[in-house]
């Protein structure tokens, strides 16, 4: 028989007046608008190859869907001389949850702005996070509503299942390089209530070079890697979810077919557990295919810091990071 | 280019004032109470094929976990003369979420008691739902510390994945037969925060016999199910998840190789989607191997409504739901 | 340490001289002709739906290939007044094979004749077998040579992976009734060189029901299933194979969004141990999405006779074979 | 419509008298010995964590099956000074087969001999190929006889499926280094009728690198790579196969928590198309879990010689091979 004093302990605070609750204000990485200095490339590499669908068009701009996105639109494509993020948006629990969250920002010293919104979505509060990445939060969104043909067979899911290419399923996170780790993930915590899941600090060093924060229970909604170039605003990658890790392996063969070259995987992430693939869109964005990753239930969890690489843990199985992984990242960067 | 007039519907309610907000005080299904008359059947049913293990145990009952549990304990199995429910308990996400629950409890008329908690967790405040199932509410929790041995090579991992029998990962659901399940869902919700995922009012009916309830993102932690017969407080199943689908599957062969009938699947859900396998643990009571299921991150969902079982939507794939899935349940029911 | 002499058992014959050597001279089902009352609804089914591709069209007749068909064609479909099998096509190892198979069958009485082939194959032996069916058996076959945009990825595989619909991969396995099974099973492993994998004959029966034979490993390229009508010729069921049972699964969601009703499955066969999904195309035929089963390597392997479909064993898990399953077979039995 | 003229090609020989008969003399890798310097360490990593079951013990060697081998044994492993390949054996179709066979190796000049056979099988013809390496051809076999308590549920299994670590399921193939693809490929053709599937001769060279060679429809029993050294008789990797690519990344997830490196994997081959995952064992042996792979069924494939490994090409997702993948074999070449 195991001796529990040997094998549990109890975490929580007994000076219960004092706990820090935590925050569930924000939902879910509502959308995200990627640039692109070839448009049309890269709308038929998620419209055929990764599987979305597009909902809206404008002069400069394409909205799309996955398949099993409830909302609208999640991804918005721009027209841009060069590639990167166009913006990264939050959506909240409630219209007080906005105003609480705004009321957070500001108090951390943010100047943002309210707009009108965008297809998609109502007014949203627009500002830029500490790694010079334009963001916002927002409440009011649409949703989807099927049209005929696209009515799916189970009411419980937004669209018919009717897949082509990857049939990337739903948005699941996105991962911005910053200067400073550290000081962003906690902005990311005390403005917005991300919980910090896990971080990275090699052995040896003050320096946190990765951190990966999450919203309700995921493993992820937000990761950010240091930033090695003396630069600021890069996208890393924007990842949506598919069910399965045969999906993963699925899309590779897809990608390898459609001449849309692997940068990264299939492998299991050693952070998160995810399994994962990664490609660079024709625009030159790192865009990642993700199943799986662990749910976090418990509220009081304890932030999981790596502090080696050793034992062949930078992925779960021992696979090397390539060192395009680390260091290209959109826009690329070049020195002067 | 659709028109996303007639695709989209914006859904949220201007007037944000009145706008009532999610719940987010009670985290997840924190660990159950079975009761089973044959304690060391059940026992060895739930550690050598199902796959948890044993972390204490007393004169009546033992205390098991799984691998992936981050909690020392998820699931009590104590001696009784009948097979059934013992305890279901629910943990809240802060000490001040736990007494907002308790106040909330007590302003509908519930009369619990606190009790001083028990191995894997501290106090706990005790009441009897609607249904008559003795719940329980609670936040000081045990965690897993694993002994050498069991030391994960992934440090977010609670356990090594040293897997046997089917090794189910984590505590995942209940389903509970009530009499009157509207009620006993605008329960949940209303003193819990549980939201309304799912409901299954037969066509030409007022009666609602099902309602798929869930705390944070999931598609379910709790369903209500009708109870067929003049009883109370009955157990329809208790439901651990597994990783994939593909794991379903091996349980399964699992199952048939020990002589461990399966009473239904495995099959996708039409509600929730998850993927399941039941079977009936020797003690008597209804078990489950799930896997999957969606996952709603929208904060403004809309309840699905199911009024037809028509074009095999009992379950997503046609397969009809067996007489005794909606008849049998613990304690077992015996006419007068 | 075990006891080998009591686990292991030798079984082959010493009297090497005497000893019946496997026959080898047929290697694969190479294609199937199926009739069709609704020529372009079941052509609809089998291209947009199964995933199938058009290689050609003449007058009543559609040719189909699977994209990993090595040949350019393995079904036909011809209009007809009414369902059922046109005719079933063995592909022999070589023409001396052919020549040897040819006389075999003669010297079972057969009275077949030479045609001069079809599109996709060269001159074919046609003959009707015990059970009524037209057969054929042929050498010469055209390979598929992929067009540009057809081109693979990887050289080894004919045809690009571009999935669309359930992406039936490759011809597979017939199941064909007949109205004694052991001497259509008899006729075939004499005549054409099957192996008899597993049979079926009911405890306190003298009747075999049901016959699994195979070619060279696989568990079954042919099934045989007793008629229950007083009839002959009739198709019980045509099946392609995908990779995994994860292609199965997603078939099934397939099926349900296109207004498909699965006749049975998905589940697991006893027989085969293969991974199951039947569904009936618009022209009545039932067909399978097939995965798995098991391969025999071993050339001295023991039929398996099952007298039992107790213990849930008319499926690997105990799902009940739905009564549609052992009447309905195209055409269908009309009493006079 | 498809012009079938282009995209089709007859490939078949007019010819019929002289057309080239294939071989169906040899059924299967029937066991494989190796050698290791830590027979203890070797042994607990094949049984405890590869998922394999000892059968018989001797002074030097234990004798081992997988759950779903139907012989009884097949692997034995013996203790030496050094790791590598003990003897590779090849399973007759019938004694006559093996008549044939013995008699095809000395017309090429081999100068084998009979020995009495060993624990798990009848006499074998023992012969060095032209790599060098100790090889036996065989007929007379013992089949597993599951004993109580490994009784399977389906009879047409041969043990009890309950699976302990990787749960490897049965033999599936091995590569062995050969100083002289082409010749060693051309002898395995010959004498024992294995078909050539893939080559490959890098562009602008002259020189085979690799063979993969099958005995029935599997996409290899067999593959040859050159040896980097100056040596012969290496044992590059020994594989058994698993179920599905699912029990292959389980694999990987159970050999990291039992500390056993990862050499190369999970990945997709390009030749084969199978899905892989490499580790050294204890002893210093290579060994593959693997899944899948084509089934080639018509007899009259053409080989596919792949000329380059651009565009990724060396494994089927781009994945880049390790360099000690293509030097590090057993026994370990030092440099005199």
């Amino acid at each position: 028989m195991a001796d529990i004093s040997l094998h549990a302990e109890r975490l929580t605070d007994p000076a219960h007046d004092a706990y820090q609750e935590p925050i569930y204000d924000v939902a879910q990485l509502g959308h995200v608008e990627i640039l692109t200095p070839r448009l049309q490339d890269t709308a038929d590499f998620f419209t055929r190859v990764y599987g979305l669908y597009t909902v809206e068009e404008t002069a400069d701009s394409l909205y799309l869907r996955a398949w099993n996105d409830d909302v609208l639109t999640s991804l918005k494509i721009t027209a841009a001389s060069e590639p990167g993020p166009g913006h990264v948006a939050w959506r909240c629990t409630s219209p007080q949850a906005l105003e609480r969250r705004v009321a957070a920002l500001e108090a951390k010293g943010v100047q943002g702005q309210w707009t009108d919104g965008d297809i998609g979505h109502g007014p949203a509060y627009e500002y830029r996070g500490p790694g010079g990445h334009l963001q916002e939060i927002y409440f009011e969104t649409d949703k989807y509503v099927a049209p005929a043909g696209q009515k799916p067979y189970l009411p419980n899911q937004p669209q018919k299942y009717n897949p082509h290419g990857v049939a990337a399923a739903h948005l699941d996170h996105i991962n911005l390089l910053v200067p400073d780790v550290t000081a962003a993930s906690a902005f990311a915590q005390e403005s917005l209530g991300f919980k910090l899941r896990e971080r990275l600090i090699p052995a040896g060093s003050d320096d946190e070079v990765g951190a990966w924060l999450s919203l309700m229970t995921k493993a992820h909604d937000l990761a950010l890697t240091q930033e090695p170039y003396p630069t600021e605003g890069r996208l890393h990658h924007l990842a949506y979810a598919v069910e399965s890790r045969e999906d993963v392996l699925r899309a590779a063969d897809i990608f390898m077919e459609n001449n849309v070259p692997i940068d990264f995987g299939p492998a299991k992430h050693s952070r998160t557990q995810g399994f994962f693939l990664y490609v660079i869109e024709p625009g030159g964005n790192r865009v990642e295919v993700f199943s799986g990753g662990i749910h976090i239930y418990s509220p009081d969890f304890e932030t999981v810091t790596w502090d080696t690489e050793t034992g062949g843990r930078s992925t779960a199985w021992g696979l090397a990071t390539p060192p395009s992984f680390k260091e290209y990242a959109t826009p690329v960067y070049e020195a002067p």
